[in-house]
């Protein structure tokens, strides 16, 4: 084992599959340490929590699994992790391996990518891992997916700013193509409510909706999964659009 | 007044002073509709609420003030405007006036500009407007660059994908210099964690730091208000770091 330092967190929970067999992964590559919310964390973006303690709790279970739960979110188990928790700075952090693939314009609402980010602007190498299916439990072409992106991380590194999110076919290992470096695309969630009385009267409402996919470009994240690919694309957040920084100079705002 | 719908939300809740000043200001441009979170969402990142319904009430105050209060997000709140209570798809979206800046890498955690990203991605114009106060109430030179911006925007549109993200400094109105094109800079929050012990013996952390800024140039966002301008930041979610697809490419993933 190399003296390599990983850490492993996710926003489906520290008891989720998906982070076991992330853990399982990495513990090939060097020492992991799990810092992962205590609960489901999905669609949380990039929350942070200001205004409540946090509490961390130690997990040790008898499958050698151990770390550290969290009650908040992803963002904050990378912040307290590297700033209170580990004793030596992590070569890498790897967040997943998600149930749900991270792609086009729901990367926005992503906990699992949001970790990476958080690590990626602590200037440590970040990794998102995330499996095209919400009920598959079988994590071997993600694990070796992860495994295989994360030890180039280890020795190559990433500029500046940039992660890498990965999403991973839900297809048995062997008929995984390969990888394919990718865009972020524009699949996205078309959202529709579905209003609701409930005993009392009172109205709610369900947010429901389903995925649509407008591209047709190959090297694009979600269409390169569909393709049975590892898609792998740099993600980066400079967020201004300098292509129109000329024309709103030109705007008579005086 | 024009026949321009405006839809306002924002991150500190439907009862904070900053949106009651921006619905004032708007009301000068077109017909406003408020749907804000019912309590503050500060820091929520890009959160959207999947596993709760959401509840949805209409507020009437003694001034003229209405709207719907939404116990959600304020993701969630643009989304259940535009999708399920409004009758008119709004010509723009506003979100504000946030109560801090939100500037270089904190813009990432902002419920503010994540309204407006929201907004942007249902392909409505959108601007997020902040001031750079934590106490202020004087409203008077944010109300005013904010009725100047969506003005401009109700005009002339904004690129696909693209917000604007106003931020505005806390002084009198007079002493505003002007307006100023911005870049994202790379102001940031540094944390530390403080480490306590509560009565029951349970150790516990409160996330705290100060903003620290490492830019030199003017034209960087927190730059501008410090200069005493007003920021104007064309903000996307093109989230691919294209710079380094090829050398990415290059890597043997075999």
């Amino acid at each position: 084992m190399s003296d390599k330092h990983i850490l492993v967190t996710n926003d489906d929970g520290i008891y989720a599959p998906g982070i076991k067999a992330l853990w399982e992964a990495m513990s090939e590559l060097g020492h992991v340490t799990v810092v992962a919310p205590n609960r489901e964390q999905s669609a949380v973006g990039h929350a942070i929590t200001l205004s409540d303690p946090l509490r961390v709790d130690e997990i040790n279970r008898s499958n050698g699994f151990k770390g550290f739960s969290v009650d908040g979110t992803p963002s904050d188990c990378v912040k307290i992790a590297t700033q209170a928790l580990l004793e030596v700075e992590p070569n890498v952090i790897v967040s997943g391996i998600n149930l749900g693939s991270n792609t086009g314009t729901n990367i926005i609402y992503s906990g699992t990518v949001s970790a990476a980010t958080e690590g990626t602007m602590l200037k440590i190498p970040s990794v998102a891992v995330s499996l095209n299916s919400f009920e598959s439990r079988d994590f071997t072409g993600a694990k070796k997916a992860a495994k295989t992106v994360v030890s180039h991380v280890l020795e190559k590194g990433l500029p500046e700013k940039t992660l890498l999110n990965v999403n991973v076919p839900a297809i048995p290992e062997n008929e995984i193509k390969g990888y394919k470096i990718t865009q972020q695309g524009n699949v996205a969630f078309r959202d529709r409510f579905e209003k609701r009385v409930d005993p009392k009267g009172r109205v709610y409402y369900w947010m429901t909706g389903q995925m649509f996919d407008p591209d047709e470009e190959p090297n694009m994240d979600h269409n390169a999964i569909m393709d049975n690919f590892v898609s792998i694309s740099p993600i980066h957040y400079r967020l201004t659009n300098h292509d129109f920084i000329d024309e709103l100079s030109g705007w008579d705002l005086s």
